[in-house]
Protein backbone atom coordinates (compact mmCIF):
# COMPACT_ATOMS: atom_id res chain seq x y z
CA UNK A 1 0.00 0.00 0.00
CA UNK A 2 2.56 2.44 0.72
CA UNK A 3 4.61 2.04 -2.03
CA UNK A 4 1.52 3.70 -4.56
CA UNK A 5 1.60 6.85 -5.46
CA UNK A 6 -0.89 9.55 -2.72
CA UNK A 7 -3.40 12.11 -4.16
CA UNK A 8 -5.09 14.69 -1.73
CA UNK A 9 -8.56 15.65 -2.44
CA UNK A 10 -11.10 18.02 -0.98
CA UNK A 11 -15.19 17.26 -0.96
CA UNK A 12 -17.07 20.18 -0.28
CA UNK A 13 -20.23 19.52 1.30
CA UNK A 14 -23.18 22.26 0.93
CA UNK A 15 -27.32 21.74 1.57
CA UNK A 16 -29.10 21.16 -1.36
CA UNK A 17 -31.75 24.20 -2.68
CA UNK A 18 -34.59 24.41 -0.78
CA UNK A 19 -32.84 22.59 2.53
CA UNK A 20 -32.97 24.75 5.43
CA UNK A 21 -29.95 25.89 6.08
CA UNK A 22 -29.45 27.37 10.23
CA UNK A 23 -26.04 28.02 10.05
CA UNK A 24 -26.57 30.36 7.38
CA UNK A 25 -29.25 32.24 8.34
CA UNK A 26 -27.30 32.59 11.87
CA UNK A 27 -24.33 33.59 9.55
CA UNK A 28 -26.77 36.41 8.50
CA UNK A 29 -28.39 37.35 11.49
CA UNK A 30 -25.10 38.37 12.91
CA UNK A 31 -24.14 41.07 9.85
CA UNK A 32 -25.45 44.29 11.21
CA UNK A 33 -23.75 43.94 14.19
CA UNK A 34 -20.30 43.79 12.48
CA UNK A 35 -21.68 46.75 10.35
CA UNK A 36 -21.23 44.46 7.16
CA UNK A 37 -24.63 44.59 4.67
CA UNK A 38 -25.07 43.31 0.99
CA UNK A 39 -24.19 39.94 2.41
CA UNK A 40 -27.17 37.27 0.87
CA UNK A 41 -27.77 33.63 0.34
CA UNK A 42 -25.45 32.38 2.75
CA UNK A 43 -24.94 28.67 2.90
CA UNK A 44 -22.49 27.04 5.45
CA UNK A 45 -21.47 23.58 4.52
CA UNK A 46 -18.23 20.96 5.21
CA UNK A 47 -14.90 20.81 3.44
CA UNK A 48 -13.14 16.98 3.90
CA UNK A 49 -9.53 17.52 2.98
CA UNK A 50 -7.96 13.91 2.74
CA UNK A 51 -4.73 12.09 1.34
CA UNK A 52 -5.53 8.70 -0.66
CA UNK A 53 -2.74 6.70 -1.42
CA UNK A 54 -4.39 3.90 -4.66
CA UNK A 55 -2.65 2.39 -7.75
CA UNK A 56 -3.82 5.50 -9.86
CA UNK A 57 -5.62 8.90 -10.13
CA UNK A 58 -8.55 7.23 -11.41
CA UNK A 59 -9.01 4.53 -8.67
CA UNK A 60 -7.94 7.30 -5.70
CA UNK A 61 -10.73 9.38 -7.22
CA UNK A 62 -13.05 6.29 -7.04
CA UNK A 63 -12.07 5.85 -3.74
CA UNK A 64 -12.86 9.80 -2.79
CA UNK A 65 -16.38 10.08 -4.72
CA UNK A 66 -17.30 6.53 -2.30
CA UNK A 67 -16.46 8.24 0.63
CA UNK A 68 -18.41 11.59 0.05
CA UNK A 69 -21.35 9.67 -1.02
CA UNK A 70 -21.55 7.27 1.88
CA UNK A 71 -19.82 8.71 4.72
CA UNK A 72 -19.31 12.32 4.28
CA UNK A 73 -22.64 13.51 3.09
CA UNK A 74 -26.41 12.89 3.54
CA UNK A 75 -27.55 12.73 -0.07
CA UNK A 76 -31.03 13.59 1.08
CA UNK A 77 -30.22 16.97 2.36
CA UNK A 78 -26.77 17.84 0.57
CA UNK A 79 -25.13 18.19 -2.89
CA UNK A 80 -20.87 17.47 -2.72
CA UNK A 81 -18.32 17.61 -5.41
CA UNK A 82 -14.82 16.91 -5.28
CA UNK A 83 -11.59 18.96 -5.89
CA UNK A 84 -8.46 17.39 -6.69
CA UNK A 85 -5.70 19.48 -4.42
CA UNK A 86 -2.15 19.92 -6.08
CA UNK B 1 -27.56 48.96 -2.41
CA UNK B 2 -29.53 46.27 -5.12
CA UNK B 3 -28.61 47.58 -8.05
CA UNK B 4 -24.72 47.00 -7.41
CA UNK B 5 -23.40 44.06 -9.32
CA UNK B 6 -23.83 40.43 -7.42
CA UNK B 7 -20.45 38.74 -6.34
CA UNK B 8 -20.31 35.25 -5.11
CA UNK B 9 -17.57 33.34 -3.00
CA UNK B 10 -16.60 30.19 -0.99
CA UNK B 11 -14.93 31.07 1.96
CA UNK B 12 -13.15 27.56 3.04
CA UNK B 13 -11.86 27.41 6.59
CA UNK B 14 -9.62 24.31 7.89
CA UNK B 15 -7.78 23.81 10.91
CA UNK B 16 -4.40 24.65 11.00
CA UNK B 17 -1.63 22.34 10.84
CA UNK B 18 -0.96 20.83 13.91
CA UNK B 19 -4.28 21.90 16.05
CA UNK B 20 -6.30 18.55 16.77
CA UNK B 21 -8.86 17.79 14.31
CA UNK B 22 -11.44 15.02 16.29
CA UNK B 23 -13.57 15.07 13.60
CA UNK B 24 -10.79 14.13 11.08
CA UNK B 25 -9.59 11.42 12.96
CA UNK B 26 -13.90 10.09 13.54
CA UNK B 27 -13.19 9.91 9.99
CA UNK B 28 -10.59 7.93 9.81
CA UNK B 29 -11.60 5.56 12.36
CA UNK B 30 -14.86 4.74 10.30
CA UNK B 31 -12.46 4.06 7.24
CA UNK B 32 -12.76 0.00 8.01
CA UNK B 33 -16.13 -0.16 8.89
CA UNK B 34 -16.91 0.88 5.15
CA UNK B 35 -14.18 -1.67 3.79
CA UNK B 36 -12.04 1.68 2.97
CA UNK B 37 -8.14 1.84 2.91
CA UNK B 38 -5.36 3.82 1.98
CA UNK B 39 -7.17 7.59 3.24
CA UNK B 40 -4.90 9.35 5.14
CA UNK B 41 -4.47 13.08 6.67
CA UNK B 42 -8.19 13.65 7.23
CA UNK B 43 -8.95 17.30 7.84
CA UNK B 44 -12.58 18.44 8.47
CA UNK B 45 -13.69 22.36 8.10
CA UNK B 46 -16.26 24.10 6.91
CA UNK B 47 -17.56 25.91 3.57
CA UNK B 48 -19.38 28.84 3.25
CA UNK B 49 -20.79 29.95 -0.16
CA UNK B 50 -22.30 33.73 -0.30
CA UNK B 51 -23.39 36.40 -2.78
CA UNK B 52 -21.82 39.78 -1.84
CA UNK B 53 -23.46 43.73 -3.39
CA UNK B 54 -20.41 45.91 -3.59
CA UNK B 55 -19.48 48.50 -6.13
CA UNK B 56 -16.75 46.36 -7.80
CA UNK B 57 -14.85 43.18 -7.73
CA UNK B 58 -12.37 44.42 -5.24
CA UNK B 59 -15.22 46.05 -2.99
CA UNK B 60 -16.83 42.52 -2.77
CA UNK B 61 -13.55 40.76 -2.28
CA UNK B 62 -12.63 43.34 1.13
CA UNK B 63 -16.12 42.58 2.40
CA UNK B 64 -15.93 38.91 2.44
CA UNK B 65 -12.25 38.90 3.64
CA UNK B 66 -13.15 40.71 6.53
CA UNK B 67 -16.30 38.18 7.60
CA UNK B 68 -14.31 35.60 7.01
CA UNK B 69 -11.51 36.53 9.17
CA UNK B 70 -13.99 38.36 12.18
CA UNK B 71 -16.91 35.81 11.77
CA UNK B 72 -16.35 32.76 10.00
CA UNK B 73 -13.05 31.45 11.56
CA UNK B 74 -11.06 31.10 14.63
CA UNK B 75 -7.88 32.69 13.56
CA UNK B 76 -6.23 31.04 16.76
CA UNK B 77 -7.31 27.34 15.43
CA UNK B 78 -8.31 28.01 11.66
CA UNK B 79 -7.16 29.08 8.46
CA UNK B 80 -9.34 30.30 5.39
CA UNK B 81 -9.04 30.76 1.80
CA UNK B 82 -11.30 32.72 -0.43
CA UNK B 83 -12.48 31.52 -3.64
CA UNK B 84 -14.57 33.51 -6.50
CA UNK B 85 -17.33 31.64 -7.27
CA UNK B 86 -18.64 31.51 -11.28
Amino acid sequence: MSDQPAYRFAVNVTPKPGILDPQGRAVEKSLPHLGISGVSAVRVGRRVELTVQAADATAARAVVDRLASELLSNPLMELFDVEVLA
